[in-house]
């Protein structure tokens, strides 16, 4: 593999791990023969049926036949011409290929790869495209070596990365990553596993030549075509026929943020392949299944983002093969949703995506096919989980400092920090206020009044503070403002995080400046996670401990510690305003780690303190910035 | 563009016409723009009916907003913000998308790429993935600059090459081309339009490591996944399921030489996308429509070869639509099988294969849809047909030397050329024969008599000879051997062509030596294509001059020539003898030109004298060599 900068890392893997040209060959020269029966292979599955997804097939009483990690050779049980070194025996079962997600950010589950991989792959998940942009913020220059260490240490995962046009999510952002041209290109000639270009989210700079980030995401762009890659997009709120016209001929070839059935159908007809999202999925595929859409070949299931408490609740890609088959679509049509549909959308068809030969070994085995019944998951052509239950090793990784050491703070933050100053002499100031998930084009006013010099909350009116601390620089330089409907009433109180979308600053809401204080200095300790201080005490914590996203412990681990965080957020009193339903609910704020999104269609937003935006109150629609207070 | 080899052309390109990453984001920067009204459209087509090939449905009076030679904008009539240029009206029209080749050899046509252009438009073919191992074997280094002169001379079809795996087509032959990784990276790095590695035919090597061509054949592999591109497989006969499963296991990605509904199964499940030729098309078609089958996504239907003779007969993707139809296939599925399936199959569709913003506006206008009745075809953005009627200019293109001096030859040859001695003090010989299609283990032996010294052909017994002779070293080296079933029985006679699968030497087939030189020495002297001597007369010719494989005139005058060449034909008595049915056929032995392939399932063939094949009769199989009398 060429390497273009001196920070690339070695990727050099051993055999069939990551997908190198010069292995791959060496791989299907000896698939080749193992498919003549002129070399022994490993192991043979027998299975009752097995659907092929490339014509939506079902087929009875096949063998697998597989070498290494991968199929190769597929057909009828017994016909085989080869020695089989091991036979397995699931005639009771139905195998479908194993599941892949088009476009999941492994960071929402909070668990490192390893432990993402243990997670899913019982629920049929077997390969992923990894959306990284939120590692990326967090280092760039490590973001491909993060997501195939895991891969290089064993995990039957496959990983995908697609590194993200959102490094850093506007120009009005900085940190640990910035990918343009260049970095964009040397990811692509790097791996092959990196299938293209992650969500463009900032449309309104990819259509706009006075965006600061303008040229950065079009290098980028320019960059994915060079290297046949695919380039993904997210088109949020994205409603107007004419936005839509704009996204597709600026070349994105999907989205999966549309929410209606007529946003899908506008969306399709444009050429975009539509991954569809659970929490929309049910309208959409009962209203195609209405309007009588039989052709699904441009349509995929994805995740997007889910924690791990929320995949051990419902499970991983099956849940969104079950949502759709509850919604009326075909079993068979649901599973190509998440296996041929969006591997040849990726251009993953040679690995993933269908049992057939030269593929992964990834399969899935059905008791049942109505109810999407996992009884194994095999990957890499090994069992890898029973029941419910992962029965391989995680790998042991010990994640180096780049990826253990990223909340860098130097220095205790104070009070002092958090404080807005009023202009003198005043006893009251107007400020800029936002809501959780305010979209307008132009921000809340209120009158605030001011004590000792500094202007205050008001929580009789819902108003509190909520800050944005940058973690990248050392300084902790800090924005602050007003914020309406959202964190503790409950007195010297403070709520922090180091997952703020997309940029991964700490984020924190307060009822005093003291507590914010003591919430940030908990996650500098901790290099990153869940705080929440409660009269002043630090109640309950969680840790991210890697890029102060993930932690590399099982997921039950972090459930456990999640749950301790819920159950001490159920005895605060929290604010609310509702703004943008149904994602934004009353009680624990625990998606205020989205709320600090800057993509489209935010407009107004607050980020760290950057050249562009001296205050870290920033239009990114226009680039305009205003005073927090005056 | 990098260029990477002394001979690699400048294929610097005016804007927008081959495809450039550089110009591709300043042609999506200005559309996106167009598309929201911000910039003024050139043309928009009002059309009655729209097909999203995406979705596979149909809208009603729509209209396609075009600027440039690409689609900005598509809804509904009426809808388009911005400012239009120009205004057409086709609402009694039904709007498709134009139609794709996945696998064609433009040379089959015997036309270069301007006429072809000139004369499949019309027919509705807008883009054509050129399977380019007959041109690349007679000028190799040339290939990608010859397929993309044309197109940079202003012609309105978009031709994506792929370079052949068959150059040459085994190890026993040479001439004008030899690719492997290092020409096969070269093009790929060159130009996005090169999609992939055409036809990997000679699957015998693919899976024989002592073959010769084995390594020169996975190095093209190599180089084609490391650039992302497609790796096209040709299955010709291959029937047995672990070949399937080899030929998968392999990486190739395609077949379009499926001829049973079997076949089609057993390919199709293991992950062969089906490019169906139209003279299988119909058993096909309804076999699988008979079976069920449901999900047509990774099914295309190919031309492969056709003449334009045949074209101006039939037509072009037209008459395969029709014919999928005519089968029993919904029309808007059977036009799916050649816009947005090989599209997508090919990666190709950010610029072709669905009516949708930043594809170019390549639109067939149909007046009835179920007998695909095609009105007008628009390509590049603007009306290029009437009815069948071609109504722009053809670009004058004056083709280089490199182009139309091909046929090197430095010497008349005589009589002797072709003869074949016997061993001294012998009256009759053993020797090895070979018909048309002849695809057994073993050649054919019969013992001929010697006079004179030399072995005589046996008309009695329907033997006769027949010679390949080389084209490329100048020195005009023969091989010659006695053939079965083929060539005439009228004295003097002989019957020559420059166009010889795959390699296209010469080949020629004479009931006399004389007859036989004559022949070659015509087209010696035209550069190409095929000469009739009759009586010791040369009666006709037909100019393929470039490349002495295609002409550059209108297909009328090379369509005129050949009915001269088809009518001297018919006053000449032809031996037959039944081999490949329904393939070869009694009368004038127009299909002599791929009875010289070396692919499998050929065994035993002719070539030019190489170092492997001294006499050029060779076992491509195994290499086995024998003497052809002894």
């Amino acid at each position: 593999m060429p390497k273009s900068k001196d920070e690339v890392p070695d990727l050099t893997a051993p055999a069939d791990l990551l997908i190198d040209a010069a292995n791959e060959i060496a791989i299907r020269q000896k698939l080749a023969l193992v498919a003549l029966g002129k070399l022994p292979a490993d192991r043979a599955l027998r299975v009752g049926r097995l659907l092929d997804v490339n014509g939506r097939n079902w087929h009875d009483d096949q063998e697998i036949v597989i070498s290494g990690r991968r199929i190769a050779w597929v057909g009828p049980a017994g016909a085989y011409p080869g020695e089989v070194g091991e036979r397995f025996d699931a005639r009771h079962l139905s195998a479908v290929p194993g599941f892949g997600e088009v476009h999941k950010h492994i960071e929402s589950s909070h668990l490192t790869p390893e432990h993402e991989a243990a997670l899913v792959l019982p629920y049929g998940n077997t390969w992923t495209c990894e959306a990284s942009h939120e590692f990326s913020n967090v280092n760039g220059p490590k973001n491909l070596e993060f997501w195939l260490t895991a891969r290089l240490a064993g995990s039957p995962m496959k990983i995908f990365p697609l590194p993200g046009s959102a490094v850093p999510p506007t120009a009005y952002e900085w940190g640990g990553g910035h990918f343009g041209y260049d970095e964009q290109q040397s990811f692509l000639k790097q791996q092959l596993m990196v299938a293209g270009l992650d969500e463009v989210m900032d449309w309104p700079a990819v259509w706009n030549p006075e965006n600061p980030s303008y040229e950065r995401l079009w290098g980028m762009i320019r960059a994915t075509f060079e290297q046949r890659g695919v380039v993904e997009g997210h088109a949020a709120g994205m409603r107007a026929i004419n936005d839509i016209n704009a996204f597709a001929a600026a070349g994105m070839a999907s989205d999966h943020e549309a929410w209606t059935l007529e946003e899908v159908q506008d969306k399709l007809r444009r050429g975009l392949f539509m991954e569809i999202r659970p929490h929309s999925l049910p309208d959409i595929v009962k209203g195609l299944l209405a309007a009588g859409q039989q052709d699904w070949s441009q349509f995929a299931l994805c995740t997007d983002d889910r924690s791990c408490s929320d995949t051990l609740k419902m499970g991983a890609t099956d849940h969104n093969v079950r949502l759709a088959i509850e919604s009326g679509l075909a079993p068979e049509i649901a599973i190509q949703l998440v296996t041929i549909n969006p591997a040849r959308h990726m251009r993953l068809t040679p690995w993933v995506g269908s049992i057939a030969p030269g593929r992964f070994a990834d399969i899935v085995l059905l008791d049942d096919i109505a109810t999407l019944s996992i009884a194994q998951v095999w990957a890499d052509g090994e069992q890898v989980s029973e029941g419910k239950r992962y029965i391989k090793p995680v790998p042991s990784i010990d994640w180096p400092d780049w990826a253990t050491h990223t909340v860098n703070i130097g220095r205790e933050l104070t009070a002092d920090d958090f404080a807005i100053a009023a202009a003198p002499g005043r006893d009251s100031m107007q400020a800029a206020l936002l809501r959780p998930f305010h979209w307008d084009d132009d921000f809340i006013t209120m009158e605030l009044p001011v004590r000792d010099g500094l202007v205050q909350r008001d929580a009789s009116r819902n108003v509190t503070k909520f800050a944005v601390v940058d973690r990248f620089s050392g300084e902790g330089k800090t924005a602050k403002m007003f914020w309406l409907g959202t964190g503790p009433k409950t007195e010297d109180t403070a709520l922090a995080c180091s997952m703020g979308h997309d940029k991964h600053n700490i984020w924190v809401v307060g009822s005093s400046d003291a507590a914010m204080a003591k919430a940030v200095n908990a996650l500098r300790q901790s290099q990153g996670g869940w705080a929440l201080v409660r009269g002043g005490e630090l109640v309950a914590t969680v840790g991210y401990e890697v890029g102060g996203l993930m932690t590399c412990r099982p997921p039950e681990a972090l459930d456990a510690e999640m749950a301790e965080l819920y159950r001490q957020g159920e005895t605060i009193e929290w604010m609310y305003e509702p703004t943008f339903s149904p994602r934004w609910w009353p009680g624990f704020p625990e998606r205020l780690a989205f709320a600090t999104l800057t993509c489209a269609p935010w407009r107004w937003v607050l980020v760290a303190p950057s050249p562009l935006a001296p205050e870290g109150f920033v239009n990114v629609a226009t680039g305009e910035t205003h005073s927090i207070v005056w």
